[in-house]
């Protein structure tokens, strides 16, 4: 159940699952800036990562934020995405977003425009990816000025250290590769909540060097985002600056198409998982699974309140198995969204426990100890630093008891400490 | 700004707040009960409080949680209502909310039955309210036994105990009224997030002397509770509890309908601010103004965006004013929601200082200072007892730029107090 490793350990299984496929080099590097908008005691550090393709690709997929208010890399991938030219790489860095920041158009293009100019390629076949405080501008003098290093620094093999350099305050780095057909898909992602004053979370970088079409990859990521990505929630907002991208080498001969998006699926479902349990103060993961819903996306939605509600969430945190709040969040959100269900139909799973059923609780004395016990062995201490490749979870299940769809959806428990890391007191 | 009371002088401010109108009278008693469904080391404490009417009255009216898996006490009530008879008064009780408890209704109508024959009623004509832990059963005897007492110490004058006795960790209790026309309207009220494990939130009970009829109160009440009620939230979830009720006396002559709906607006107004500041946890209220909306519901919606994002709770809570996340929630439920705006026509206050304009922030070193010191200004210390009778919060004000409707919402921020009440570790 538990299984957590050492850092080394973990460090060792990072490289092992975060093999470049062919046609692609990383790279990374630091920089420290002084901020324009608050005075700071010390340089703030910023770090860089670079991924490129060896020759310019068309065949690359993303998918964006729905926030109205979108950071600038995400309005320029969305125009690279509908120009679909051919695109290189992507330039990232973590610390500050470059959202709704005065001239942050300008600053990116700028900062593009000088990586091009070191490659030998225009800055329109960079994609930019920022996550950091909202409302800052980029430091673009410090970052040009490190971009020859960056250059300088690219890499084969492994794509650890760039898993490494995108994180904020995320738990440990994240990657994950698929071996499929006669290539490779390799994901890295970071994204912990909103965590550290002001960040924005989700980016996600997914490569292959399977040569399968644009229009395919764009289809079949906007499906597995769906069943992935989409399913997930460490605190409920969704950042200005959320990002996924796919790009493919073209170096080998694709797979069927059913193939490739069950690796993809594969991918991004585990790289999913980690964010979750690499969220911010995260001690439990809390799996729901809802059946007998009408659709997919009912089934979703209902998922989303229980693993969404502070109250189960703080619950789950204190390993005291409160079941009366998952019942009062499902009929929350079925009384106030128009999504409904026979209530007497409804039946409900706590771990191996079942605990609701024909709309009556079935709880004793000998039930909650039980319960109790399990909550406390599916827990993390988020204070100690353990680095869980795809372990344990608390497993809700939720059968409504009416249609055929189910949905799976993770989310983490709410913390003291996830508290804390956001109220981080400045002045 | 602060104005925080002592103790004693907020019991002075509550008594001369909580007058009864003519016609009313309350009790209140306690008793100690084992529950069936958890083993615990001694007795539990749960309050009773009644409040009665003289005479019986066909003049009362109410609102209930949409929540799905409403308690029997909300069944309960939605038949009263439906049925339209005449009734007596409220008999409420705290720990044990009796929702989804097996034998629940018979249980409640036992208590109530118990009661009439005390009084020489109908059980029938008395209202059940229950707040407490979901999914346990109401422990029947021990509140029979109870009853005679309760009923010996009814008492006109003040419903300050009954405010007491009706709280579960409510910071301190809350009461107020008004006089309009030649007669009262009084309310009490409970309510502090789902605080406790599992317990369920709002209850409110409000007295009037004026002869108000039945359906004009219904109507008037449901508008009232769309402004005031609805417009609060502590932590987002929706009980399966959640209670209004309004009862006449008919003792006096009723005033016109728009004065009548003014005062109860006032003292529905108060009592849903004084929910919030008495919020688990709460360590700074946050007011939302929103404007510039195609209506009210959206205006509402917007500012509930911002009122429950977890990031924008914790950074008020450490005095921090990352205004990011406050263009991040409104960003990220108008993506979602489909209600949208336009980007560029949005303005954003945060106290008297402009942050957004023109869609790119306004934000300088001195700004951060300020309003880091305007946060720290507007905390409450939730470790410390001090009771504000509606007194300051942390002001934000989005003008949307779009309709002329407007709304103003309430909530609170997000503690670690919240959590540590939440989590309560038990087993």
């Amino acid at each position: 159940m538990r299984g957590f490793l050492s850092e080394e350990e973990y460090l060792a299984y990072l490289e092992s699952v975060a093999r470049l496929p062919e046609g692609f080099r990383v790279s990374t590097g630091e920089i420290g800036f002084w901020p324009r908008e608050r005075r700071v005691e010390k340089p703030l550090a910023m770090r860089l990562a670079l991924v490129l393709l060896d020759r310019p690709t068309r065949d690359f997929a993303g998918l964006f934020t729905r926030n109205r208010f979108p950071g600038v890399p995400v309005l320029i991938g969305r125009e690279r995405l509908r120009s679909a030219g051919q695109v290189r790489g992507v330039l990232v860095n973590n610390k500050v977003s470059n959202v709704c920041a005065p001239g942050g158009l300008r600053d990116a293009e700028d900062v593009l425009g000088a990586l091009g100019a070191e490659l030998g390629a225009p800055g329109g076949e960079f994609f930019p990816a920022s996550t950091g405080i909202i409302g800052w501008g980029l430091p673009v003098a410090e970052m040009r000025a490190a971009l020859p290093a960056l250059v300088g620094n690219l890499h084969g093999g492994s794509c650890a250290d760039a898993a490494r350099a995108i994180m904020t305050t995320d738990a440990y780095p994240k990657a994950l590769s698929a071996v499929v057909g006669g290539g490779l898909l390799t994901g890295f992602a970071k994204g912990a909540g909103m965590i550290e004053p002001n960040l924005a979370t989700m980016l996600v970088f997914l490569m292959t060097d399977l040569a399968v079409p644009r229009t395919v990859m764009q289809d079949c990521l906007a499906r597995v985002c769906e069943r992935t990505f989409n399913c997930i929630s460490v605190d409920s907002d969704q950042s200005t600056s959320d990002t996924v991208l796919l790009f493919s080498s073209g170096a080998r001969p694709a797979p069927g198409a059913g193939e490739f998006e069950a690796a993809l699926e594969g991918v991004c479902a585990g790289l999913a998982q980690d964010i979750v349990r690499g969220g911010e103060g995260t001690a439990h993961v809390i799996r729901v699974r809802v059946s007998g819903a009408s659709g997919f996306g009912a089934a979703r939605d209902f998922g989303k309140a229980v693993i969404n509600s502070p109250l189960v969430k703080s619950a789950v945190y204190g390993n005291d198995p409160n079941v009366g709040r998952i019942v009062s969040a499902l009929g929350d959100f079925a009384g106030n969204s128009g999504l409904d269900f026979e209530a007497s139909a409804v039946r409900i799973r706590l771990g191996s426990e079942l605990i609701f059923r024909g709309g009556a609780f079935e709880l004793d004395e000998a039930k909650e100890k039980k319960l109790s016990d399990y909550l406390r062995q599916a827990a993390m201490d988020p204070a100690r630093k353990t680095y869980p490749p795809h372990r344990g979870c608390v497993e809700i299940d939720v059968d409504l008891g009416g249609g055929g769809a189910e949905a799976v959806v993770y989310g983490s428990d709410l913390s003291r400490e996830y508290v804390t890391e956001n109220a981080d007191y400045r002045s």
